[in-house]
């Protein structure tokens, strides 16, 4: 039962009941109301793809703790080859859903608290590693899908966790029981926790020794008693509470990527499942390597395989249209091609780089540099691929009625008459509106970002790079050296 | 009465019926929906401003057919001083409504036609002027609300509008009557026209003989009978349908840029309306002289306009979080100044390096370069400009919940709590949405596409550059040439 | 005699005797020596143009001391007129001889220095002005060539003037006597001080109380005891000297810009051409005047002229090779144009947007705003244009044969055969040695740093963008405020 | 005697005696003129590397054909370990020697001839390979220093070679006799010819039928009969020729790529050195294979060995100055390190991702994509580093005096008093000189042309894309396709 179907998941849904709200209003049922569902809708193909003849090679993986297969999902990384599969599918699922795969968040989250869990015990005599050894093989075997948590809400970013006003800026124990703790704050920006089994959170930073109290892990019951679900509310939450049928919308059957604020107001959270509780030094441990997995994953693959589709898709339409063979319009489609693959050498180059971290722990890790830049030409270059491709589809990407007038007999035959080019007007709003959904809507920002802004990035970059040997080639060349 | 209060055209707004659809649906009533409410708002904030007392001196002109007074968005350029403050004007109101002047269009129209039907009746003996300049002193006599409609559907791209298989894929003549003509077709991208007194029609491009039938520009009455407006729909419109307060929204009274697909069922335009009818050559020389003007008015002022907004936002929104001291905070904020002012400058020198077209005619427009260049620039800046807002406000630009929580009593509390920063979460939300609006819609391809995409504009700068001239001097100081 | 030929100024540098070394040796005579001709010869062809049919209007103006008709190079601007001129002079000088205008600093000096004299006197009762007045008076009088100098050698960048070990890291006054002042330092990057009448001095910066020392202006005669040029060089030096004929080289007779070190041992400088001697305060408005007056000229005008030969090199030796319709090859060309246009576009707004400063003084400076950002988009635009060029007249840019070998017999027929194209090799050779020095050489740095580095721009643009104004506007629109 | 050391090779060099012309003359002893010289220590200093303890594993290899330990610069890759190294070693060797490495074209292009030759034979049943791994088992077993010569004249580029009106516009075969054959024509940009011990040369592009002539491939001794090289002449070798001291140098000892062009006069080589005579079809293949190989090892590794050489100069000018903790500073140093980590990253997976070509020929190539993008990453990142280097050090770089002066008794305590900064002014002068090379010269416009200029790249990309796979993807997401 180690790998489950989509079916199995479904039924797991129909038992959720976080409290979730969404403009304004409580969701009284996650498989009813069109936005979570889509959330549903997209956790579910993932497992369907987990079980397609095609796919699951790459999206299964050998437990290192029962040698079970299970899904890569739950897997951690334990070899240079984990780590291109585990990049390489981010890829192929990002082209298969166009939108967030739910789980990857916790994929590698569970990376990150392997490794550090593990040091923590050899450091410090902790007993945690064996801990979350136990949670994780419970959630691989049940084969659970898992969300995780990092952003805190941060108050005034100029202080610390501690000294800020509000002490909730940051999420933090609030008691130690002999039973457990019980954890107040919240994490921003969280993507599909409404609709998985169980949600693992991770510090949002690094902390210094005054901030021991928020430095805290641990893993939680979708809809545990305090949590909250206020989920995020764009114009493209509204515009599929509108539609009619999914086909309307630019990513019909998954839309884009759906968030919440988590409110966790004084959860109790049982020992077993606390992964990390106080010791300070070990948070930022936690948080940077699930950067360094994080920006080869989110940063390289997926938004590579989001780059696929809007190349896909901007060529559809330059041919739909009849000026495919436009010397501009092909160079736009090799700019766009470009910059895909550069950001994908990147995330390969960080897999296949990538190496033991903590040695003797068997945790491998993408090179971080790579990752860093993997992430870094992303941010770029998503804005521009954004811009090429609006130039290909044309104003009418912002400017097309709803598909709904194809069925209003008052305007139907208009609108067929009007909107078609070398093909009919239906085939041309379809692709317009996958179109609109990549370039005129939330990627931008979301790709920048991301598994961390880019001055994130441009730190660790400057932290990364030994400038001291750079200098001696250089004056040595120079003949400022000796030798 | 040549300059008209808001309430004068709201008063006019109640007598409008035009056959508007949108999202699959009639529109009974522009006022009672709250999209197309928004583009009467938007009208009337552009009459309340050319009698507010800091507005009204660059809002108004003479007319130069009548020498009275009137509302400069019907007012043709007649001096440098003229087109120096037809930009300034489009900088101004952008900067007020944040959208779309939807009067702007019909403006630099005007200044089209006042000029090609100069030219036409000079060099062909017609009289389009005469009648062009009666309807023109009337419209600036009642102080009409006008647009104008160029963009036709197109169908094929590589073919002509005389060989395109359904032969109204451009605008065309179907009938020449003792009394007047019957057009049929479609304008597409329009602006503004459910919402206003009158609409000029343009050809939408050059047009050879074989187009004759195509070249065809005239006036026609909001809603005439065989006129159709199917209402652009996007995520912004159904996020507009569905608040219950404006303020939920980024920009909230006027919205964005709102558009139709105009069609023209076989509407009748009596003679004294028909500015163009079947003079193929002059039909380039409209679009181009529109061109002129629109690239520095919307490509140039306007887009300065939507900078101020965006830069005044991103910096609101830095202070909100206590970071407009970070460098790289500051930087960004440098480099979206550097843009605007860019853009902002190719205007001022459009304007000031505009002359007489058609010696004799009265008439002035821009320099083409520098029109071009603007637009050029902007086109490409724009989306810089997004980009370096989008990283200073943050993810939550992508992931913020409706404000209509901060109403809601589950969930005001935990909202106020966790999104506050150094101001109170409702404020921080206001200036996150505001520059959702700006970084995560429709802004990037809109600006690009608005007054032709950048192909057309790098077209005209490679006919416009004397490379002849630059080549002697390179060739000169080479040694190439004796002199 | 106020306007003089460039015979009259050939006459002056025979008499002209300063102690110039360049790589490592004393150049006894300035037009013996290959480098320092190229100098005179530039400031020759200015005076020559000054004369010239085509030229004399631009290049000429009326003097507001005397009236007389002077050289516009040491003319004082006193209008939007004259800014403009001012401006348009440095694009047509500049597209004449493709490199350095020697007189160009000074002019702009003169501009500064009259205004800060008026002001000092108007506000400290000092008599600077007068003094600066009949200095210019009879400087406009012999139509003397003037140079200027600011950029000190800074020593320790974190440091102030007065901060520094060695106190002569910027210039300063040693001694005051009874008949004038003792100056001692150096002035680093000056351009054409060599083989010019006199050169006028600025303080580099703004001075502190503590600096006054440092806060000193004057003019002072080419080579006057104390004083020594300390030239540039660069492989274009060296391959100046080794040339038999200009015609090898990529700017035949004018060749690149020549600066020198120029150092003041202990020069004396009677009271009658000091204008300025422990002010602090004043001595950075004179740099900012300076600056502001520098970045339309030298960051705009001139480097818009200079993108216009690189432009018509590069359209003609796309002619040459056959491949000037290829679409890459045009969108090329239209790259360079569209960023010689904004550059030109940002100098033209400056102009024009200038305005009298000093109230009552009569002078006039250009737009800050627009001049800062013509100079940030010339500097990173040129580079641009460099990589533009170098892609079209290919990698022989780099590896061609020296010219000599069309006059060697043993290459002769090979050189011929095989660097013909579709022009014989000589053409074609000769369009790539003048490219050569346009992209593989001096300029990209030195358009970067002329007129000051691109961060003392940014952080001028930081300091004149009205944030509140636009922080207002956003904040309003989006209901932040009341009105 | 597999692997020599430099004063083997330098031993060979005082044999040579090919007939070069360098600025207008006949170089008589390589190792007189200090520009030959550079062209012999670079490739002594890489013979020296190869033996060097920290560099011989990565430098040497096992010979495919005979098992022994060789110089890695004359083997073909068998593996994706050897690509791996191959690129490697192009990084490591150019941080060594900041020039080119004069024997790397040849190397990657015996991996194209040892393919193809393998191909010819198998489908052609010629007998090219044999010959071919006998020419190669005997420069393996001498590791003799080969170059290889590819770009050809190319005329007219309209036309393909037999229907240039000169026929000698592409190197061709004249004659073919029992011996052997005669070949006419020359090759351009030619790097290091000059001092090797033998030229392989390559078609320059792929042939049609009517272009068989044009087809050959061929090895040739330093120096053959017939052979003249005509060496480049830049600003650069004027100033090598000029210096008293190489100190005084940008890159003392290694300088700049040296090239020459390279005439063939009916130049006879024997058919045991013949690799391709009229193959008409395997002319586009040998091409294609070395650039697949030449834009990893060129384009990739080693640009990126000379972008750390630039960061490494630009940090030691920034720290000279004081400036280095500046935080605009700060980001262009990760500017540039982000730069150069993306086309290091391309390259490697570029080999990472290669395969073997011809299945069992055993020959491997790098990913053709990854190696285009690393290149295309390189053209325009290349001039990027150019400006954010030429930033930091400042306009000194091209204003600079002579290191000479230092020696000068009459300057040289005005040079050390006003060049010094945090260090001596000799330090600081070095290290700009350093940096003038690589900012103010060749390095922008050779490293755009280097392994071909982007067109190339462009086209290969557009070629290599799978669009059809993308279209799919898209189309099924956008519900325009059944699954």
């Amino acid at each position: 039962m180690a790998i489950r179907t989509a079916a199995d998941y479904l039924e797991d849904v129909k038992k959720l009941k976080p409290k979730v709200f969404l403009n304004g209003k409580r969701v009284d049922d996650l498989l009813s109301h069109p936005v979570t569902k889509s959330v549903v809708e997209t956790t579910a193909r993932v497992y369907e793809l987990t079980t397609d003849q095609d796919f699951k090679k790459l999206l299964t993986a050998r437990s290192h703790l029962t040698s079970e297969l299970i899904s890569r999902n739950n897997h951690a990384c334990r070899s240079i080859e984990d780590l291109e599969n585990r990049m390489e599918m981010t890829l192929r699922i990002a082209q298969e859903i166009g939108t967030c795969n739910y789980r990857c968040v916790a994929c590698d989250a569970i990376s990150s608290l392997s490794c550090t869990t593990y040091e923590m015990d050899r450091e410090l005599g902790t007993s945690y590693h064996g801990r979350f050894n136990e949670y994780l093989k419970w959630a691989q075997g049940e084969d659970l899908a898992l969300s995780a948590a990092m952003t805190d809400p941060k108050g005034d970013r100029a202080k610390r966790p501690h000294e800020q006003e509000d002490p909730d800026m940051y999420l933090r124990v609030v008691e130690k029981r002999s039973d457990g703790i019980v954890v107040r704050g919240a994490k921003l920006n969280q993507s599909g926790a409404i609709a998985v089994n169980e949600t693992i959170v991770l510090p949002g930073r690094a902390m210094s020794e005054k901030d021991r109290d928020y430095a805290v892990s641990f893993a939680v019951p979708n809809g545990s008693p305090g949590m909250t679900y206020i989920a995020q509310y764009t114009p493209f939450t509204a515009e599929r509470i509108l539609a009619e049928d999914t086909l309307e919308l630019g990513n019909p059957k998954y839309g884009v990527r759906e968030t919440s604020l988590v409110v966790f107001d004084n959860v109790f959270i049982p020992w077993e499942r606390v992964f990390m509780c106080g010791e300070a030094e070990y948070a930022g441990r936690a948080v940077a390597r699930f950067a360094k997995m994080h920006r080869m994953t989110c940063g390289g693959g997926c938004k590579a395989g989001f780059a696929d589709l809007i190349i896909g898709g901007a060529q559809t339409a330059a041919e739909y249209l009849g000026i495919e063979k436009v010397p501009h319009i092909q160079e736009k489609i090799v700019d766009m091609v470009r910059i895909r693959e550069t950001v994908y050498a990147c995330a390969i180059a960080a897999a296949i780089k990538g190496k033991e971290e903590v040695p003797g722990s068997g945790f491998y890790f993408p090179d971080d540099m790579f990752g860093n830049i993997a992430k870094l030409n992303v941010a770029l270059g998503f804005w521009e691929i954004m811009e090429l491709a609006g130039d290909i589809a044309g104003g009418i990407l912002v400017t097309m009625p709803s598909e709904k007038e194809l069925k209003n007999p008052e305007t139907s035959e208009y609108v067929k008459k009007f909107l078609k080019a070398k093909v009919p007007a239906e085939k041309r709003m379809r692709i317009t509106k996958f179109l609109q959904n990549w370039t005129a809507g939330l990627h931008g920002v979301g790709t920048w970002h991301g598994a961390g802004s880019t001055v994130t990035q441009r730190i660790a970059v400057g932290r990364l790079v030994d400038l001291e040997a750079k200098k001696r080639m250089a004056q040595r060349l120079a003949g400022l050296l000796e030798k």
